[in-house]
Order: C-alpha cells, then structure tokens, then sequence
C-alpha cells in the first residue's frame, strides 16, 4: 500500500516520460511497476483514449495484464481497435475508494486509485492471440478456458488482441481521512470518508443451464477491487 | 431499466450524430436522454479523453449533472482542465455490473452500462462557478455546502469549473444471462451471471473530529452505482 503523500518511484530506470509524469496531486503519484500492476489487476474495466476523424474518444474495454504488458479485445471490425493501431493511447484505469468529507469544500477529495499508461498498441497475431485469450479468461475465472466449448478459427479470426508495453505509466492513490487546513479543524462540522467498495454476489446461473452442470471451482475465486 | 437488445432512442430531434452513433453491440445502444442521466447520476466518476501536445490523454476525474448538462472541476493550474476548452473532448462513464459467464469464450460478455458523450467544455464565471460547486456537493451530501466552512474568493479563484450539453450522446447498457449460440446451450458448462455491484460502508469519522460533531443526515443519503 502506497502511504498517502509520500511516494513517487520510477518504473524504469530514469525519470518519467513527460506525457506520464503526473502534475496535480504530483505527491500521491507513483511510478513503482508493481503499484501499477496492482491497480491494473484490482479493475479489469479500463478506458482507452484514442483520436478518430479527428475527434477523441473514451472507450470502456476490459483490460488483463501479463507480465509488464496491458492487453485488450474486441471485434476485429471495432474502429476502436482499427484506429489504436495507428497512434499513441492513453490507457486509463481507475477505481472510486471513497469520498473524502472534509471541513471545508476546497478540501474534498475521493480516496482513490488510478493508473494511466500511455504507448502504442501493438496486434497479436497466431498463437500469441489465443494465448492471450486464455490469459484473460482465467484471470477472471481461473481453469475456465479448457471447460468451455473450444474456441473455432471463425470465432479467433473475428477477434482482435492487442498488447502494450507498460513502459509508460503512472499511478494515483490517496487514502485516508481528509487532510484540512490547520486552522479548519476547529471549524464544527463532523469530517470522514465514506468507503465504496465494488462487492461481488452470488453467481446466478443461466435459467438454460443444463440440470446436471455445477458452478465450476474458479467462480469462488473471482475478484474486483 | 432498458430491456436489452431492443433499445435505441434519440436524445434529439433526428439522428445522432455520426461520432455518437454506436457501432458495436449497437443492439444495445440508448440514445434516451433519461437513460444517459441515469448512469451519469450513478456514477460520478468520468473519463475525459482530450490531445495534449499531440498525445491522446484520459484523465479520471468527478464528474456531476444540472439537467442537460455534464460538469467537472479542478484545479485552475490543471493540464486537462487548460487543454479541454480549445477542442472537443469525450467524457465517458461506465460501471461494470458483472462477468456473464457463457458455454463459449466468444460469447463472454459483461453486464454494464456506460455513456460517452462529445462536445465543447465552458468555463464558468462568476456567480455560475460557485452555483455549481454546490450543486455538486449536494448531488454526493445534500445540504452539506452550507454546514462547510465558507469557501472563499481564493478558493474559487484556484478552482475552475467546465460545463459541457449533453446534446452528442449515447449509452450502452447489457443486463440479464449469456447469450449463446442456439447450438451451445447443450454444450455441458455451467453458465450465469457474476453479479457485481458498488457498496457503500459505513461512514469513518476523522480521528481530528470535534467531540460534538455529528454525521449529517446527508451522508446516509449518499449513494453510487
């Protein structure tokens, strides 16, 4: 856990890209890989900015992460995913902690945690794709891919992966209660956090499940946040 | 609640507009202006896409809406906040509401709704400015910009405020079980839903308290997801 205001690393050897060093809050930044990964690995729901005709675009995919690289899928005729692999993006990871209610509104803030990455996108192609494939599935639900009905050439052939180095990257997290003014903590107003969490419930299984199938050992294991 | 796989409304009179226009899953496109309100008003936590010196940013940020328009904050010293009102920019919101587990790695889908809307951010001045940040405060904690320590003219000077019509928009919304191929459903794996939802914790009073504060009513109105 990163403690709040204190720590600012590099991922790579030198100092942070110019696009990747964070100016606002630059004391809650970190540049350490594994607070990276892990903020990657809490929250598979990522935004990819990205220019087409001119015009930016936020679009909300899924994201897993292998070793130092960030992946993501999608139909082979996205123009998302046609777009990327002309330019830079920026992809941007972030969940909402909490809400931080201090004395005065200047002084409000959100516990959170946030990575943005930015690089070129790269296509997978071959085995690499279906590798990456499995990768994904059993991040989400571990040993999944090898029950499910086998993947056809039609089906890979209609999926694009791509793949992205974590070269340039950065982090935010703030935890914490609020940090007010030193003459505000007199002001008499009652100040905390509200915690969010993301909580997973009971899986509901498909009315058209057949009657002798069972929730399969990895849904136990599934995780967000 | 959009049904799904059966709604596409527009926000106004004719078409969308061509960036607007969803392509993908566009079965499950929304165009309802309600419907754009609803997963802004759950989620306050956006995605603005902009160009900075010719590299794509998104940057996480709280977003919160008057009628039919979409507003954010920040510092006035903020890079985005600069950027954004020389162009176009794309704020998007999602929530992911849950892995749907299908008999086929192809037909793995998530349950979420997200919105992304286009347009041109405006600074507000003078008397706007301030009307908005209490809008925003009493959208998280009602009543709670008047139990704050005042906010003072600094204050407002350091901060600036964009406000932006949601008149370019669109929303994407999957809810219920897998679909799989017809031919799948005898295929013996269990298939469903892993529900996952936004949970709000109790409250956490700052250590620095005042022994006579109490919590404000508002915080047990406080909501998200």
């Amino acid at each position: 856990m990163v403690e709040h205001g204190t720590q600012e690393h590099n991922p790579v050897a030198g100092p942070p890209s110019e696009r990747a060093r964070v100016r606002r809050y630059h004391q809650i930044a970190a540049y350490d890989p594994q607070v990276v990964y892990d903020i990657l690995d809490a929250m598979p729901l990522c935004h990819v900015g990205y220019v087409h005709n001119g015009s930016s675009f936020v679009t909300p995919t899924l994201q897993w992460r292998d070793g130092n690289r960030v992946f993501w899928h999608g139909s082979s005729a996205s123009r998302m995913l046609k777009a990327v692999l002309e330019q830079d993006v920026c992809l941007t990871v972030s969940l909402y902690d909490g809400l931080v209610m201090a004395r005065s509104a200047f002084s409000y803030n959100i516990n959170h945690r946030s990575v943005m990455i930015f690089g070129r996108p790269e296509k997978l192609v071959d085995d690499d794709k279906e590798a990456q494939l499995r990768v994904m599935m059993d991040r989400m639900v571990p040993g999944q891919w090898d029950r499910l009905r086998p993947v056809t050439s039609q089906e890979l052939k209609a999926t694009t992966v791509l793949g992205m180095d974590i070269t340039e990257a950065s982090a935010k997290i703030r935890t914490g209660p609020p940090v007010d003014a030193e003459e505000d903590y007199d002001f008499p107003v009652w100040a905390g956090v509200i915690p969010v969490r993301m909580q997973v419930l009971p899986p509901e299984p498909d009315p058209r499940n057949l009657p002798d199938v069972t929730v399969p050992d990895g849904v136990a294991q599934f995780s967000i946040g």
